[in-house]
């Protein structure tokens, strides 16, 4: 009997034409003319699950684009039940934004696939498809499979909470894969087990009702773009923390084994200095580099403007001065809670000489993930069986809001089970996937369903 | 035999349609476009001049846009020389600007003439321009008479200092006279004694070499946009005043007699009020309001950028920052000193986690005119004399470079002598010059010809 890996190896090549067919459709979600292609994706994606032997394949219309939904129960009410998640929605991408080639025309150069989509998450999503496929045409899989693949991951992920709230019994599951995300190095797989959360606000200092001229009204009035300076430089202490009162009172302390856990999958400073090229580090200095990205909650200015700032110079006391503020949160920080505390300071930080205006944008929840659950050790192991070498833990700096939505509305937890390498470039020109990435996710991806089974 | 003033009185209406005629040629001199009106506007002028009874007219080329200059030396060389001052050019109109007529199809309403250019500064150079007519078409004017009407005040007048370098010999004069600028009320002449100059420039933060993601990187990178922020901060003290180390060193401190003067000048708080609409006034505590604006220096930051400004979030941590920041000053500080100052300051605060450049942008000097000398007095009977009320002293919070350059140059006292009226709406739609204005503008004209004289 041909088992599961010998079909995927077996099918190799026509996986990859299959993939290929896949990227070649734009599905860029944030673009109102691709919506016939986004339906065209979402069908294209349905028919294969059918023809790979899920039972029940939908399209599943929602306030935006559709969700593909796909069933297997066949293993039975006592095995368990996998959901796993994925996007078919890519960035936009144009040939005159530096592509070497057209985004939608895929191309292998040097083992990879050079495409939109490839590796975020088109490719990623499809290796987890191929997975199903080789258990099911070869047999009985051993879980119950539960595949959710939505359309607007780049644009947010508006409706798809809605959807999970509404989907509740059907979705129910043990466990949720997401594979959507990098592992660190080709030889040497790695898994995020926390994700930052998100307050998103805007700052506005408003001072006289319209711009003057400065040499008219300079020296009575509280420049507004000075004033924001001085209320932005009062959000951080001297040591890097953040200054605005109760911000860490809900943060999780990093527990000793788990620093010294995190140790082992640590960058080295060489390898972020030459990333990010800055001249000297910041932060938090009773933290490690990594620590402070991925276990410790931030407050960072995403942008600001205020008068004028073209070429040259102009003589203009502007009116009002606007400033983008984020936070990442970390597990157990609420963002709303942490949005108001920044609001309340913000606003007390405001002199009487200007007027302060603050509004949420966005807010996202922090996740952690047991490492000491059973699914953590499956995916483990599957690591272990695909790469030959077992998997470091890390936790991200990003944001994964559907992390929380699946925690909290199905209670399950949930596994990062990325497939996609640091430097393919996601969202950038010329991203592309690493052929061998593909098949070994798709081998991994199996043994992870054959590990929750026990089998 | 007819006077001056007669002559004035009995050619108002031909006046007031020559003027209509010169405010219709568009002497944009920013609109590479209205070149040929440029040169339209500088011939029309001379024309009129040569009319007027000036013995020598040129339309004098330069580097830019021409000035027009037009001598009549009749006097003789024992009695004074007025060198007069003011420009064709106007800044930019369009309809769609807001304008409630054709910008360049003067229309007369409620006693005003409103086109571009119509107070600034064709109307106030052409009641300067019938003054001198007046004189020359009844006889001989009691001073000799320079006329200097430039082409490129509206661009920053790139050209007219080395213009006066050059024709310092020509140009030798006992008094200048620049007519461009404003009275308080139309009852209540006023003149301006001193002007502020200007230190421009641009401080630019640099952090990672390229926008990085809040999530992956935030914690760890000092954010340029926070470290601009934490400079500018650092920029004024609590009171007020400006943290630059030898920023006061060389300035003039106010007279006890002069703060006296002042104060009888000195616009109300409700005026300031409701001209700027802030909650509440800021500034050095010891100097009135319009203390702070004539008398005292700034430090002003006219804009800055950063990363994302737009609507709605991203995620970004900025590469850098830049600001626009702007001191005007007062006599005696030094532009190319205060930019010194500033500079080093803003390296000195600079942390070693980002990089700062500063640019100098532009550089004008203060300039304070003697109130107690021969002109002035000369100015303030002229005043008196076309009002029926003295002058009261102010000193403007703006700049005119050009000042320094005459004072410097020609080692001569200027005198701003502004037939315009706060309100004409100057630079913006709308535009307008007070016809009463015109007029009185005229016979105090001729009044200071005759007082300098001492006729």
């Amino acid at each position: 009997m041909t088992t599961a890996h010998e079909y995927a190896r077996a099918n190799a090549a026509r996986f990859r034409e299959q993939l290929n067919d896949f990227l070649r459709i734009p599905s860029v979600s944030t673009d109102p003319e691709r919506t016939g292609d986004m339906q065209r994706a979402a069908e294209w994606l349905a028919n294969d699950m059918r023809r790979a032997g899920f039972t029940t394949v939908e399209v599943i219309p929602t306030a935006g684009h559709p969700v593909v939904y796909g069933e297997w129960l066949g293993a039975g009410a006592a095995a368990p039940t996998v959901l796993v998640y994925g996007h078919y929605d890519v960035q936009p991408a144009a040939l005159e934004d530096g592509w070497d080639s057209d985004p939608f025309e895929p191309v292998v150069r040097n083992g990879r696939i050079y495409a939109r989509g490839s590796t975020d998450d088109k490719g990623q999503a499809f290796a987890q498809v191929k997975a199903a496929e080789a258990l099911l045409q070869t047999g009985q899989p051993p879980v119950n499979l539960k595949y959710l693949i939505e359309g607007e991951e780049e644009i947010g992920t508006p409706n798809l909470g809605a959807f999970i709230a509404e989907n509740r019994e059907r979705l129910r599951a043990d466990v949720v894969v997401i594979s959507d995300s990098s592992i660190k190095e080709i030889d040497q797989p790695s898994i995020h087990y926390s994700t930052r959360g998100l307050t998103y606000l805007e700052l506005e200092v408003m001072g006289p009702k319209q711009d003057l001229h400065s040499g008219g009204y300079g020296g009575i009035v509280h420049n507004p773009a000075q004033a924001l300076a001085e209320i932005i430089a009062q959000l951080h202490n001297p040591d890097g923390s953040v200054a605005v009162p109760g911000f860490y009172d809900d943060v999780l302390p990093l527990k000793d084994v788990e620093r010294k856990a995190l140790q082992k999958s640590a960058k080295s400073e060489d390898s972020w200095r030459s990333e990010t090229g800055v001249p000297q580090f910041w932060g938090e200095a009773d933290y490690a580099l990594h620590e402070r990205i991925g276990a410790r909650p931030t407050l960072e200015i995403n942008g600001f403007a205020s008068g004028f700032y073209g070429a040259g110079s102009k003589t203009v006391l502007p009116a009002k001065a606007l400033a983008k503020i984020s936070c990442r949160l970390v597990s157990n920080q609420e963002p709303l809670r942490i949005f108001e505390l920044v609001r309340d300071h913000l606003l007390r930080l405001t002199p009487p000489t200007v007027r302060s205006e603050v509004r949420l944008l966005a807010q996202a929840y922090p996740a952690v993930m047991d490492i000491e659950g059973s699914a953590m050790h499956a995916a483990s192991v599957a690591y272990e069986k695909g790469w030959g070498t077992p998997p470091v833990y890390e936790r991200g700096g990003g944001t994964l809001p559907i992390i929380a939505d699946f925690q909290r509305l199905l209670n399950a937890p949930v596994i990062l089970m990325g497939f996609g390498l640091m430097g393919d470039g996601a969202h950038g020109p010329n991203e592309s996937f690493s052929i061998e990435m593909f098949h070994k996710g798709i081998h991994t991806a199996i043994h992870f369903f054959q590990e929750i089974a026990g089998v």
